[in-house]
């Protein structure tokens, strides 16, 4: 009793800090106010942090992360919340450092095309704030109205646009960053390919595990003159991916080209409406071209010969905004819609080679069958990055578990056929048992050392992106991990 | 005497295994042989290695690296030796690996537009190997027809077409390494953005400290259907800088858009007689337009208004390869034919904002009268990468010194702009002395503890990129750079 009093009295004086740091408002530690944060956009998992803090500047992030290096507590940063991967689930016993609070926009540079913000600021204000210009921000993760700059940088967020214009680390030019003892370090700079080693390359997509950026150094780009969604409907998934797979060897390079199912269309019609995406069709593709004018009429006119040649049904193509949004409004609602076709749903992120698309999309249908749970599809079919949403009930005892499985199945199956365990949401927590079907144990040493230089004790975001024994139960690589974990305590 | 009897014979035995590992013919060690590699394409230093090795697979460049780690023996790879930042000059008593041997192209996949290389293939060989398909390999310096895929690798190599389509790094998407312990380790894949640290983003451009790339997964790209080169010609070098300014401003990015001075016009007409550049032109700009017919011909009709309203004399334009490749000789020429205008000359490769251009040529100019030294203005104008050639004659006693001062007052200078040090060559041996104006002592710090992961012993390319006391006499940072020669001798 004695010695939890005093345990007791220690926190006490520990919080103490954290409010001469940011604030007593900018400390939040009263149970039900921490159940908001239990979880991330991967809500399977919950687990409530010890603490909340939330800091307004680089040098109160700093005085943070230096009280949890005073004592050993470990801590998650959080952004908006939206991830998929678990990335910014809260370990236990955690601080979680949330940058709801850190939504300035510091600078804009329109001769430059830069745009510098603070890690809170929500992605879709960067384009709001230069648009007026004739300027953008391409990354576009379907939660942009809701994403943070700062969770897009830690997951090297994708989108839509990522086919033609790359993902968040092509449009990050250097960071300000808070490392895990506390210190300030500039990387990178206003300057695309700055000289040293690429910390700026390392940092974006690193999940929060070797520090947190507060101030980030955006690109911009030039809004084009003209955009045109086309939409082409098919009697199968395969035809409209042969499609994607002709207008690529074409030479052509659309701003986004995107695949989705009969389940989905049905589930988005059912709940935005759009009345644009037939309902019996095996799959659409909503293609986006930009451009000049004359690029998009050309482009259009080449990339609606090719779906019929691949045995469109119908296209339709928009090039007024309002009509352009209404074709796109069904894609951006596809994972909300999915929550109307079952109590529950999981999603997963995995990357194939283009070529590989016929194969796998057969192979998914198999193992649906098979685990006896629907799958909608809707996927980045340029970038061959699948999103295939796994539908169940959560209250019903081991559905979990049963939609992990066929989870992981898939994801095995796209490594299997050269690809990739996450196109743009993450590892985090969600995938890191997957690790070594994708990377050798001298490949995940290799990271391993990398965060370390940054993140010696282990305190950044613990327990994420690398497999450890506890968890993932890989009896063949506890040896290995073994040694990862000593590493990490000392 | 009987020491260096001994130390002699130890030496014969390590050569024997050197030997043993890549065969006696992979190995030179006469004097009169090693002349060769006494410096790269920065002249200026030389140096001769106290050995040549030449191996041919992943699993001898292993072997040798292992040798050079168990004798502790410094150690320097070697691509083509064209690099301007003396990143391949050998140090003192070194193992120089030369690439040379392995030059094979080791797969090529149309459908997913991946070709996989060993690092000695030359830089055009990759086009010339896929441009039959309607493919090609973007990143081009102009030394593409000499140059390696692995040196491009080593320096994230640059090159004309680089302002629309970016540098090695973004063309890269795995990697084999030997680490310097002799370690096999592959990261990325054919997958563009795997999950996981960056560590192929990392290794590229890291000149050398952190192992070499045995094997490289390049991203081809399509053949555009059309491309034209524009020339037109300009009384003043700011109003061709304020013609690149408002082509960009107006959201066009072309192929590439390249500046020459009238001492650089001169030069080349000198040398391969376009006779397409105007010798009293007080600047040209070459831009390449790439892309659909119809788009092509767009934006050709804009970039010429743009030009004329810039106040061009004249604009040339070419859709005939013949035409276009006579209008691109002589930029491609122009390093070559700077050596006609002087016996030396020495390039510098200062990056800055695009609209600092005016102030900066203004500068440059005045640094030209005040050191007495004429310089020849070639550049990337598009990215802000300025490729100014001071030209001096090295025999003159001193003159290297002068030179060299100058050079570091207009990488100064870039740096003071918000610009960098490089653009697209490296900071090698050249440069390092001007890393701390550009980097604090805590952004050094963190690249060198990165650089410890993977080369813990210093023995991978030593003394290169970061500054160190001896030969860079920077007393203010003499504190710091001793923690950083101890730690790399730990």
């Amino acid at each position: 009793m004695i010695t939890q009093d005093k345990q007791q009295k220690s926190w006490q004086q520990i919080i103490k800090q954290f409010e001469a740091a940011v604030g007593k408002n900018g400390v939040i530690q009263r149970r039900e106010e921490l159940i908001t944060y239990e979880c991330d956009g991967l809500a399977s998992y919950k687990q409530k942090p010890a603490l909340v803090v939330l800091p307004r500047t680089t040098e109160e992030v700093a005085a943070v992360v230096k009280i949890c290096d005073r004592f050993s507590l470990p801590w998650v940063a959080r952004g908006a919340g939206t991830g998929l991967s678990g990335g910014a689930l809260p370990v236990e016993d955690c601080v979680l450092i949330v940058t709801a609070l850190m939504r300035k926009i510091l600078s804009i540079d329109l001769d430059n095309q830069r745009v510098v913000v603070q890690p809170g600021v929500i992605n879709n204000w960067v384009t709001q704030a230069v648009s007026g210009a004739g300027f953008y921000y391409a990354p576009d993760p379907s939660s942009q109205i809701v994403c943070s700059i700062g969770g897009n940088v830690a997951e090297n967020s994708g989108g839509v646009h990522c086919l033609k214009y790359g993902v968040t680390t092509n449009h990050v030019l250097g960071l300000k960053l808070v490392l895990p003892d506390g210190s300030i370090v500039d990387v990178g700079g206003q300057i695309p390919e700055m000289p040293g080693y690429d910390i700026t390359g390392l940092f974006v997509g690193s999940e929060g595990t070797l520090g947190i950026a507060t101030e980030i150094t955006l690109r911009i780009l030039k809004t084009p003159e003209s955009i045109c969604v086309l939409l082409a409907d098919f009697t199968s998934v395969e035809d409209a991916g042969a499609a994607v797979s002709d207008i690529i060897s074409a030479g052509i390079i659309p701003g986004g080209m995107e695949i989705m199912d009969n389940l989905s269309i049905n589930a988005v019609e059912d709940v935005v409406a759009t009345g644009c995406y037939p309902r019996d069709a095996a799959a659409i593709l909503l293609v986006e071209i930009d451009g000049l004018e004359v690029e998009v009429a050309a482009n259009k006119h080449r990339i609606a010969e090719i779906c019929t040649k691949n045995g469109a049904r119908n296209i339709t193509t928009a090039n007024e905004p309002e009509m352009r949004f209404k074709l796109w409004k069904g894609r951006k609602a596809a994972f909300a819609a999915a929550g109307k076709l079952s109590p529950d749903y999981y999603v997963q992120d995995g990357v194939i080679p283009r070529t590989q698309m016929r194969f796998v999309l057969q192979e998914i249908e198999a193992l649906s069958q098979k685990y006896g749970y629907r799958i909608a599809n809707v996927f980045h079919a340029g970038d061959g990055n699948l999103h295939p949403l796994i539908l169940y009930d959560n209250s019903l005892p081991g559905a979990l578990e049963k939609v992990e499985e066929l989870g992981g199945e898939i994801l095995k199956l796209c490594v299997q056929v050269g690809g990739s365990l996450s196109g743009e949401h993450g590892i985090g927590a969600d995938k890191k048992c997957y690790m070594p079907q994708m990377f050798t144990e001298t490949d995940l040493e290799t990271m391993q050392f990398v965060r370390q230089v940054f993140n010696p004790k282990g305190l950044a975001n613990p327990g994420k992106i690398f497999p450890t024994p506890r968890t993932c139960g890989e009896a063949a690589h506890a040896q290995s991990q073994k040694q990862f974990e000593s590493v990490e305590l000392f």
